[in-house]
């Protein structure tokens, strides 16, 4: 194969592409991966492929629908507080709520509607036949969804499962990631394992292998890229103007460059293309644009795969600024952001300035895009809150 | 210890505690554990108890701050592109960002200010010393904060821990959790063996022991409570006014019960209550509203004493009420909602009939306040999103 990029090394970029492009760019690369069945007790986190459907009637035989007392409901007609109406032992038994029903009995009365009066239970309001009590079906009929396919499991997903009696659903595969960290221990990679590793478990995949820090070595990395048994592919590290910068070099050789120089900052030296049918990402070295761009690329990528939303995972606010917010028109600038005690934001550090300190002094992020010149103080701008809604007073309160 | 509550079995509750009086209940029993020493490659997810400061100065060493030519910023001076200046190979050395800066050399040309001419580097632009070079000290000093003291540790901290070379840090102690399931096969308490577990995990907790179905023995029940081990307990199912509903009993006959009964829908039949400066959370059997008290009791309970921010751990929106939302004057209720087209949302079910299969088709739920009597149709809300910003489309898009 080409490659139809010139060799940026030593040169620099011609043209960067957009970062709209590059979103289109991972949605035609990417499909949800075939379903596969998965244990429900192994299923949290996981999305239904297939919608889950009652195996039976819930519940299965009439049962209490609250505490109180099982009764034939045709020995209360006429009771009332001027005519108590009593009843044996044998005919007012009591349930809790989900207890089937004693054989007889068709109505439970509340706690409160029967008084106990030596020995003998009184009963002063009369109750329909059927009230209190849930009807086999009521829950739901065998063969209807009960939870529907495109669902990620939580924790009431997971209970009804156990209710249902569910034991094995049909889920979406989980995305195989294989982690390259290319770059000698100079670089930035070196210190992304654990990052990238949290970040492939967050957007729905496997680790497949984490590799590195690997050598800046051509054909060595191009064999990291064809090897098979990985859905996804992300290598950070090696992707700039420098002269080491081996990682687009080895991606066009193992397969097909089809993006490398992107309109964003920070971020500015990824790549995209594909291997053996297989998406490669490839992120800058430094440590914050790497994050910057699997949160933007790379995660979008393997969000689409494991049948996530592909958006950012993050939970947004409004906030108006409290800084001016400048950025280059034509390249889209992402600003780390802290949320001040008044509700506005102002940036951590410039978009040029990228680090993984900033990071862990903001908020959340507010990315300009590449059609903007920036906001002035007191727009309103989209956040995104990559830790505050996580982010706990040590005091203990709060 | 003596039971301040009358046994409710059969009677109903008399009174009902507020949520508000339940929380500050929660808030008062419970506080940050004490910190402990973590590995950095375990620290995902966990809160730091003490600032990270830096070991040392970073960079340690003068290091090439961008992809280019080091050199010996004085050979630069008076160049242009009328007046091109020659540098020899020794003394305009290729450098990654990220490079320690070669001996001698004091700047970083940029890719773009130099050509190359026939073997020979040509620099067209002067460059200052220092320009492009990172100093040491200059992303950080030794012994100044890094990380703050209670940020919860994200990619990002992970990926500046490794940077730091930090490899232990003092994290607040992860709460053990003992979850017990009290009744038989026929309540719903047995289905929430994998849901709490799951809750009990994303509030920061680890699962000390899960127990049950345990059949509905007071003694059995009080002993769970008793035995050591746990930071929190909390056990689902038989609290209720039916006959078999010996929770409550066997707190009180264990340690203290606080207060059972809550105006509270679904969720009424909640207690708190504390064994050997354990507290204890009693959680209802149906399965619905054991998850919902989790959300407002137990859950805040385990966060508080995991050190992350207490109050409910779901991002929220503010959207309109599709239909009217009724509740009763003194009684929270909760409501599962769905988000319907038009960003507006309506009910699932009403918060007087609890079901898993309601939460499941919800996007979120909306909690009425115990001082208001609901909602007319186009009122502004808040939105607790559980599932809706997790929940994918299954055709691929999005």
């Amino acid at each position: 194969m080409t490659n139809p990029f010139p060799d940026v090394r030593g040169v620099g970029f011609a043209a960067r592409a957009s970062l709209a492009d590059a979103c289109r760019w991972i949605d035609g690369a990417t499909a949800p991966l075939p379903a596969e069945p998965v244990p429900a007790a192994d299923a949290l986190g996981r999305v239904l492929a297939e919608a889950v459907t009652a195996p039976a009637d819930r519940p299965t035989g009439p049962r209490a629908a609250r505490d109180g007392l099982a009764v034939r409901a045709e020995e209360t007609l006429g009771a009332s507080a001027y005519n108590p109406i009593p009843l044996t032992p044998n005919s007012a038994l009591p349930v809790s709520a989900g207890d089937s029903m004693p054989d007889g009995a068709d109505a439970v009365l509340p706690v409160g509607s029967a008084t106990l009066c030596g020995g003998i239970v009184e009963v002063v309001d009369p109750i329909a036949p059927g009230d209190g009590v849930e009807r086999p079906g009521d829950r739901w009929r065998a063969g209807t969804t009960v939870i529907d396919a495109g669902r990620r499991l939580g924790a009431a997903e997971l209970g009804l499962l156990a209710a249902l009696g569910v034991t094995v659903v049909a889920a979406a595969a989980r995305p195989r990631v294989r982690l390259l960290l290319a770059g000698g221990p100079r670089c930035g990679a070196e210190s992304l394992g654990a990052p990238l590793a949290a970040l492939a478990a967050r957007d729905g995949g496997a680790v497949e292998s984490l590799a590195g820090p690997l050598p800046a070595d051509r054909d060595a990395l191009a064999a990291a890229f064809e090897a098979p048994g990985a859905d996804l592919i992300v290598c950070a590290g090696r992707t700039g103007v420098g002269v080491d910068d081996v990682a687009p070099l080895a991606l066009a050789n193992a397969g097909r460059l089809d993006l490398h120089g992107l309109a964003l900052r920070p971020g500015e030296s990824a790549g995209l293309g594909v291997v053996d049918g297989v998406p490669v990402i490839l992120l800058p070295g430094e440590p914050l644009a790497a994050l910057t761009v699997w949160d933007l690329l790379a995660g979008r990528a393997l969000r689409r795969l494991a049948a996530l939303p592909p958006a950012s995972p993050y939970p947004t606010l409004r906030a108006r600024t409290a800084r001016k917010l400048v950025s280059d028109a034509g390249t889209a600038e992402l600003y780390r952001v802290r949320l001040t005690g008044d509700g506005s934001v102002e940036p951590v550090a410039s978009a040029a300035v990228p680090g993984l300190a900033a990071a862990v002094r903001s908020d959340g992020f507010v990315l300009i895009p590449a059609e903007s010149e920036g906001y002035p103080p007191g727009a309103e701008v989209t956040v995104h809150l990559t830790g505050a809604t996580l982010r706990p007073k040590w005091d203990g309160r709060g």
